[in-house]
């Protein structure tokens, strides 16, 4: 089995089909990973052992999605020294506005790379790009992937211009 | 020295000036405290263990106080089974509307009792409330304080009516 | 017949589908309660009464639960000296956004704890937990249920991990 | 002394600064009104009491003015059955935006005719509007006034003309 | 034919699901009314001489509805002497925010009485309540009308306490 | 004298310290203008007039700026069919919120083009723009200042980078 | 075949539902115009070479429609002397406030001429306005487009007054 | 001279005030940097051949601060592999909320980790992890500057208790 390098947390199983995303492009990039539930308010010790343990298991980035008074992302960068990346889910009430801001203005010292609103997709691919500083086969798979998005977006050109 | 029964935690010593109308509250209310720095952020293992020693070292309510993404006071309802008044402290970019979703906005099962921006004063005299449910005394010296609150407001009506 | 303890208002019958969360919880922590309508705007005399007896009348706690200009809980907590725990309800507009600032920005003297957005079953659990300071009975359960919380979330880690 | 027609009514003295704007122009617009000092939180049934007897005391018309979670606009239209104008005032931390919520979004069956953030002024010249329904002479004196501002603009257009 | 007292107008067609409910309460309280298109921004001329001869037309309210950047409440309030009642229609976009802002934010010296988002039954309230200034009959109407409210509420807690 | 083509109009003269930028950089773009007030709310007929005149009298666009709730860029946009270029005002209470909400949101057939809050200077650049579509000395003034914004920006680098 | 002389561009087919109201309306209005998709995000070389040559491709105006971080009007603006229009798309977490204020806040320098949030249609109709400044033709059918949306609203007035 | 690992962009010299922390931290991290002006609007040209070079030319990161309509961090996103840090810079008239979501609401496949508004030294350190993934000194630095924040909080917490 290969060694997990990025570890996505989410909040609870409802995140899921949110954080599937991140999973699905780390799949796609060959980023090995590891995906579980730890609650920042369910299971505090869970979070402390799962962030404070994190290092010495061979992550080298986790993602962390939560929605609400989104806390998980930002507990987690304040054990561990890894990069912590922040997905904020969208609420029904809120629509995410308050798992964006609960997520984004972390105080001095102790940052979370927040994304988009349900934007897991695109916490993967940071994920990746972080990798990449050190592993040149994912800087390439990264780059590799950017070409492909603009050769979709080409296709879709062609498709439109014939229709006009 | 009396045994401290509300704990007062705020995230940083520049919440101090906000954080101290808590205290005077409660002081004025005959209730005995403690007030420390508890840094959910810069100091995670230290509010662990603050908030789950809570409820052996006597105290029966927690007034937390934090702002911008403010994981204090969820992460200490999240620990201890006592009470947890969150007070969301003004921040200079977003007024502290970053706080109060952080503070307020809580998942079912861990729940934070959420008073207004910068309102310190009212958590300490919510932590009275609650003491009161089991203390007389402290309950009639919060009706006192209401009965209070009313004269002041019936005098100053005085004035405006004598000046108008 | 048992004494309520927590005395659960409304402002319509159309908040009973929230609502009735706070009632759910506290009939599993074995809080006995009561809970009626009243409603701020169209009978303020009622609301007078409700909350001028609540102490007379046994109760410890009241839940207030209203939308868009919600006034119910601030002047529920105006009139009587108990602790007054407010559920902003969400409505179709501004999704709630109205109902939390018109509880939660109260002025100093008279704190309403304010829980989330739609966030019932925490108010039922802060009651349990304000009568848990004189209770312990109360107390362990409440401490009961956050255990089995966090036994809900490990199964369901068991769960995700064993299909990653 | 002449009777007064229209009240104002304000939560705190701290709010004199901006509803003394609604007197001033209810004195040029020559409509007899009274000042006072009710708060909603502090003076719960100081408020039930004026709101009741406002009819019979004679009063046309309700100006109240509060801030935050601010409920005596629509507490005073809750109990009386005269238009109640509503002023949000200004808050230190969400800038009126509590207030002005707190005082629009009421529910079907008690509206509160709110005006601008610190709008008193336009809220004396709503109240003499309503007078003006049956009293010509106000009704003159609003439409005068009206020219008036008209006038102003133009004088103020003629300077700017010969500045350019 | 009755002479309208009261003019309701909407900016669309498609706005008259919301404005109906101002019929129907004017109906309710016996308050003649006409209602009718005028869009400020379709129509910028039937909008001046609409609001133009409101008064010698007999009209002694307007009730105007807009959604959007909402501008007919505010210049049939520019125009006219009258009192101007503005209801905020909601948006799909902003869900009726932007409707309020553009209503209620009036410069001083021209007010507009500004209901809850889609308010229209509680603008025709105030309309009655402003026509009961000068007219007994539609003062006790509304006085009625409020009484009834009352006993409405009051069946549902019976509803309510019989089923608990 | 040359004949004006964009007019320059504002509410109140207290707009005047943000609308001037419009009517520098028209100035530095060789662009003739006029500029005034117009108030929507107190002087509506002669907003009718200006904006109904405006074709006739040989401007080709108009800049209209205006705060809180904002009408007169709409208002222009609805009278006349000369493309009009909305500035938000920023506002003491919203900060111009309420300003840009009530310009920018129009409804399908009446656009107003509009530009940033306090944006004044972009608005005196778009009128060039559209000037220039048939105007070729204004287009390459358009294009100049470009590339001396570009010149500007890389001196500050040069400075920038020798300091560092 | 006609020479296009606005040009329409989205970030993505995604947003060709909303941006077809603007070709809808050049098409009603005469005007010819080109429609394709450019990506800032996904192809950044073609939104360069795009805006670059659009002067010399013989367009006058271009609109631009984007959602979220909506970079696609500004940095089209940024490129090309040509006056840009911009259309914030509506988004599914932050109902397009992202994208209107992602486009309309630019700094001073790069104006982004910017309609309603989903405004299309009316991006259309301003194209034409620009086009109509040197154009008479254009400018009669808009003039005559706005005649004809008054007569639309006139015909709802008498359907609506007879049906009352 | 060190080869820089990580680039620090900025839109404008009115931003060095807030960037300059995120030099500060590298600095204090022994992190090399390099630090410039590249504004998206004012220096298109300049913005792609930055990004387009920036691998090559031997940075591992890029931290991009901009204000209001903030493009530059997205659009580096889109042209460079590496992963980009976003700092939202606060505005005078909407606070950075602005900023905020134009930075951080990227579409599927362009990511910029997003830090607070204001935020410059929170991305230095999410830099300085980024390349603690692949260099042991860093990460222990990065291990080491997070022990210190625990030093500093617990100081103070010594003072405060003393104080009390």
């Amino acid at each position: 089995m290969t060694q997990p390098l990025v570890g996505i947390i989410m909040g609870s199983d409802s995140d899921l089909p949110v954080m599937q995303d991140a999973a699905s492009i780390l799949d796609e990039l060959g980023v090995p990973y590891e995906m579980t539930i730890v609650s920042a308010h369910r299971t505090p010790k869970r979070l402390y052992d799962y962030a404070d343990s994190a290092v010495e298991r061979g992550l080298r980035a986790i993602i962390a999605g939560a929605g609400g008074a989104a806390h998980l992302p930002g507990m987690a960068a304040a054990i561990t020294p890894l990069p912590v990346i922040g997905v904020p889910v969208k609420t029904s009430s809120l629509s995410g506005q308050d798992s964006l801001l609960s997520i984004v203005q972390m105080p001095a010292g102790v940052p979370v790379a927040t994304v988009a609103i349900n934007g897991a997709k695109n916490a993967g691919i940071l994920a990746a790009q972080i990798l990449g500083a050190s592993d040149e086969r994912v800087r390439d798979r990264v780059a590799k992937y950017k070409r492909d998005l603009e050769q979709t977006v080409l296709a879709k050109v062609a498709i439109m211009e014939q229709g006009a």
